[in-house]
């Protein structure tokens, strides 16, 4: 099955876990395709100076892979910088920010497993 | 946890599944990171002229997300273009190919979930 791009469900969310400006997902599909594994296949992107704040994940683990861009990322309470090709794993009971630092648009493949 | 791009597992795969020429695979996480809940989140690069041939997903399901270039997919047995942007979902016991028949790479985001 294809989804197009225009087809994708866009999500806008102010201040993301207590951080900054506005977050933009493109959800790619929903958790009944991930066959209820996860609950997140998707693109978020944080334009310069927006970012998610630091949350920890309880029942589940995210992963991100950053495809264009650079940023900051918490790292369970150790800031790391990144760039685009790097990747990020936030394992069940540990937790993460990431934030846009640099001048232009970071574009993150984001996938969210239960654990 | 960061893993750095130069630290990510890279595949060279020829002829994959019956397909033409090389695709190269980056692992972003291993099984055992995506909570035994899929077995791949990586990259796949095909370079033009290069492709995936033909098979089913039994017990699992592929997802794509084409984060650059554009390529000819082959859904279950229909043949559709798809460009950067797009979606492909494989649910299991249905098969899929994936040609690159663009003049520049093309990269997929993807993620295999069990069943």
């Amino acid at each position: 099955m294809i989804r197009k791009a225009s087809d994708c469900k866009k999500e806008y969310r102010e201040t993301m876990r207590g951080g900054n400006g506005t977050v933009e997902i493109t959800n790619f599909a929903s958790p009944e395709e991930l066959n209820n594994k996860g609950r997140l296949f998707a693109n978020i992107t944080l334009k310069p100076g927006c970012s998610i704040g630091y949350h920890v994940h309880e029942k589940d683990s995210e992963l991100f892979y950053l495809m264009k861009g650079n940023a900051l990322y918490n790292d369970n309470g150790v800031e790391v910088s990144v760039s685009a090709g790097d990747v990020m794993l936030c394992p069940a009971g540990t937790g993460h920010a990431i934030a846009n630092n640099g001048e232009e648009d970071a574009e993150l493949c984001a996938v969210i497993v239960y654990a």
